[in-house]
């Protein structure tokens, strides 16, 4: 475990400037305007960031190393095999109509940190004794395909390879063909590495409303994921008889406002939501014969989970009941709650401490891919905040200032190690 | 108005095998496996069945005049300006996924109706005393723009055709940008004939159960339609406190369900729907910041319409009050409940009673362009059984011989006013 009373050794000067100008470039793929940014998984746009990446990565003299669910990997063996590896970076893919920094933040401020590193290493002659890799995930967004933190649930082992390849948009492309088609379906196995960072920007407004500029993720909550259909009679909405109508949507909305009713049951410890609905045939004048509806149940105590999925499975036989239509759970996700590793938390801590910075103790309640992989190697998710809390919007934004600070302390971090080789061991 | 007292003169006989091998010729646009019909108006499929129809036009010897607004006439004006002029048919356009003889079934048998009339004249030498026009309306079915009976409502005079033409689709392609693509923006004016029979399949199973094969509406159903938004807040559906949600999903299914208890209160004479749905952006992991339903009120009395309507109103603020939502009504479009021609009635019941068949008396809850036009013309829809009453999906059929049987009776009304000119004024 980390010794508390070792010394911070002051961290390399960031290029701070540089790491701006990167986030402009990255910005550009996928970018619209008003701070719109709609970088889908393995889309086109997806593509030549990952382009964009792995350039910037070779030219930093990292070997770029892809596996078959599209992860991207910079690796830089420099220490030797017998020296830990140290994982940092986050995912470039991004909602629809999203904004900038989700994701595309934490990987650009490895790429930085890392890049740091090195040339402090040529400067002062410094002999590394950390290995590190910096990562891009795919689909982390769970938006064009589910689950999200794919790439990363395969890489730690929760996913098999081939129901990842599996998974199909709404236009029915299967994640093996969309790798294909954008030239990101490599051969390079499965990593573990002995340590894994993320930053990522807040997604709340928690920092903001303390007046504070960095935190630490000591927990995060769990989620459970149904995929729903109700299936009725697709039927003319005029003369079909009230009483004869199999209304798929009817028993949509009874689930939609129902889960509501859970939530306020379940008090601020319980997050439920439906962003998803499709409906067909989606026509004014036809009674809806399927509605699939995309659940989320979140929390950080499994009790609570566990009730409100027994409250949900109650609500959906009702819902249908209801509306006289069938319904199929066509998949469930589910993902623990649990705690990031305390050693990294203290890490962060202490780094923070060494900029003068007091770091704040929060719960992540969105999902990381930090998440998927602190089932098999120590990981940390940490953060600076999002004006006004915004997330999965084009408004989402992060000040240049807190920018700047989280890059540094994340190489500060990245620093001890390379430094002083495993310190979670020591 | 029609004598009763008037023999029925003998129908010319149908070819009922060229009238079976039309429609399977019109099946092969847009039809898909088990019955399936996508013949979305102004779509490639709709062009495709508009070229089909207007070269059989030609060939019959019509003169085929399209309008600004992409209807489709096959004009028959032998019998000089002083004749009356009678106009029959429906449309050519489907629902997403619907069946084949919605609308089709309409168009194919007036051609066939006027045809068969043509020859009879042709061999028996009479001097016709009525003109015809078979009529293809455009975007009856208002699957891809709203409203519905679009063609047949400019023509009626109810929609400017700016109105019309600005109409837009799901994907923003307006209505005179779609006309341009497939080439059916014509000048042709506005045609109001003296007399308008459309014959349709019923849509429901009244005349199955009722063991019978003819029917003719005698009024029918208004209807009100809600295009309404509810406006939210994108946000992560994770870490967004639940109590600063502004869910707009959540506000239509307070809609959703209330809409149904509104029908529940309104008794048999009332049927509301929302068939259509739009979710912006729709993502699992965003609560939703737009929704957008498309609602439906009818009933044939205009008092339990507007009732319902209070309380949809009612419904709306409340919904979106405690989704914490903003909402806008984007469309009202009303239709009036009303009364078809009794002559035209008359005459149906007469012609049917010559082929040994009773007449059902019904009323039309669905919309037709009859309806449009019976605001400026006598018009009446009469109708052939539908198999277990279904419509708007694969399944629908109509057999071959009730098909038929309507086509016989219909040509048997035309040639009632062939053979006597204007048979509503004497």
């Amino acid at each position: 475990m980390l010794n508390p009373e070792t010394d911070v050794a002051p961290s390399p000067r960031v290029d701070v400037e540089a790491h701006h100008r990167r986030m402009e470039e990255v910005s550009a793929f996928g970018g619209g305007p008003g701070g719109a940014m709609t970088r889908l998984t393995l889309s086109d746009e997806d593509r030549q960031a990952r382009d964009w990446l792995a350039d910037w990565m070779k030219r930093m003299g990292l070997r770029v190393a892809i596996d078959p669910i599209g992860n991207m990997f910079g690796v830089l063996d420099w220490a030797g095999p017998d020296a830990p590896t140290i994982m940092t970076g986050s995912h470039l893919d991004s909602q629809p109509n999203g904004g900038r920094f989700d994701g595309a933040y934490g990987v650009v401020a490895a790429c930085t940190a890392v890049e740091t590193i090195m040339r402090e290493v040529a400067e002062t002659g410094l002999q590394p004794r950390a290995n590190f890799i910096v990562v891009n995930w795919t689909n982390e967004e769970g938006a064009r395909f589910q689950p999200s933190l794919l790439g990363s649930g395969v890489n730690a082992g929760e996913h098999t390879l081939e129901f990842a390849l599996a998974r199909r948009d709404g236009d029915g492309v299967s994640v093996g063909e969309a790798l294909e088609t954008i030239g990101y379906a490599g051969s390079s196995p499965r990593i573990v590495p002995d340590a894994l960072i993320e930053i990522h920007i807040e997604g709340s407004y928690l920092l903001e409303k303390a007046g504070k500029r960095f935190a630490a993720f000591d927990r995060f909550w769990g989620a459970t994921k149904y995929r729903l259909a109700f299936i009725g009679r697709q039927a003319h909405t005029g003369p079909t008889p009230m009483a004869e109508r199999k209304d798929a949507l009817l028993a949509a909305a009874h689930v939609i406002a129902g889960l509501r009713t859970i939530a306020d049951e379940g008090g601020v410890g319980l997050h439920t939501s439906v962003g998803r609905l499709e409906v067909h045939p989606n026509s004014p004048n036809i009674v809806p014969a399927e509605a699939v509806l995309f659940i989320e149940l979140r929390s950080a105590d499994p009790d609570i989970l566990d009730t409100a999925e027994g409250k949900l499975k109650q609500l959906i036989v009702e819902a249908a009941r209801r509306a006289g239509v069938e319904h199929e759970v066509r998949a469930i996700d589910r993902r623990r709650a649990g705690a990031f590793d305390a050693g990294l938390y203290a890490l962060a801590e202490e780094t923070a401490a060494g900029f003068g910075i007091e770091t704040m103790r929060l719960t992540s309640i969105g999902g990381h891919d930090a998440i998927s992989m602190s089932a098999v190697t120590p990981a940390l998710v940490i953060g600076v905040p999002s004006v006004n809390g915004v997330i999965h919007h084009p408004d989402e934004f992060t000040t240049p200032e807190d920018r700047a600070l989280g890059v540094e302390i994340l190489t500060g971090m990245l620093w001890r190690f390379c430094r002083d080789g495993d310190i979670l061991k020591t």
